[in-house]
């Protein structure tokens, strides 16, 4: 039997901070290094969370993480994939995930996809996600995305990865 | 640690049945009776199941099953309750799903809300579902929820109600 990943899709599969960066900076004019966001959480390193997440076309318009898209293609030919996000907290996303998906990611079948809020019912051998609050209860083989606002913390328990091809030398 | 307990939506919360009828009515003047739908699939039942479920607001719309509102606010009172809804087939419903549970189901808050694809990845003590597809995989109590597509067979191993009530003796 083929192994069940569980994939992330903000901050793993889609460049989140980079959609946050645009918006301040033709909102605030303000351009923040990611170097300095270290250790602060999202709503914490950008003054007008709420209004640019909330905002149309936020999460559509996210570029693909460097190297997801073919690295992902060749997990799914090995696993039994789904892609797991939160996304009920902002109703507009939902529908932006599944087209942004069909967009990037056009081998993720329908069925393969869980919007949710809270991760706690998600079982399966491998998580990855940039969050340890989701890792941090899965009882499988977990993975950490490195992203700013996790990197000023470490609890030993998950496999830390900076990129996908670091994945893929995991999983392939 | 209290039970963890995952609920469907359409035909279990949702009375989806009504919407079908009373869009074909509008569409084509017919009339059927529940009884005359027994063992057939929904999209085998209505001729233009499709055109319906693909209809703004048609998940919105939609009635609650009576006695669910009163019984799951004590059943998410005494148990980890999840709204688990197969949803991501249809894009229009995900919005929609969402703002139809804040309207009659004010107390369960966004974290408790899980739209899937597939329900392979749900684990938990308690399944109620009309469908015997997500039933039989999961690994805890499972009852079916009678709708009239799935009166025509019983495989032994779920709990058989025919509305919430029953669900209150079995859960509280």
């Amino acid at each position: 039997m083929r192994e069940r990943i569980a994939v992330d899709m903000d901050g793993v599969l889609a460049d989140i901070y980079g959609q946050f960066l645009k918006h301040e900076f033709e909102d605030l004019n303000i351009k923040q290094s990611l170097d300095s966001l270290i250790g602060k959480l999202e709503n914490e390193a950008f003054s007008n969370h709420d209004k640019y997440i909330n905002s149309p076309n936020f999460f559509y318009d996210a570029d693909p993480i460097e190297d997801s898209i073919e690295i992902l293609e060749e997990v799914n030919s090995k696993y039994d994939l789904f892609i797991v996000s939160s996304a009920i907290q902002f109703p507009l996303s939902l529908d932006e995930k599944v087209r942004w998906l069909n967009k990037y990611f056009p081998f993720i079948h329908w069925k393969q996809i869980v919007l949710c809020g809270s991760k706690e019912l998600i079982s399966g051998d491998v998580m990855i996600d940039d969050h340890f609050k989701n890792l941090d209860f899965f009882n499988g083989k977990t993975i950490i995305f490195s992203q700013p606002h996790n990197l000023n913390r470490e609890n030993g328990r998950h496999i830390r990865v900076d990129n996908w091809k670091e994945i893929g030398a995991i999983l392939l």
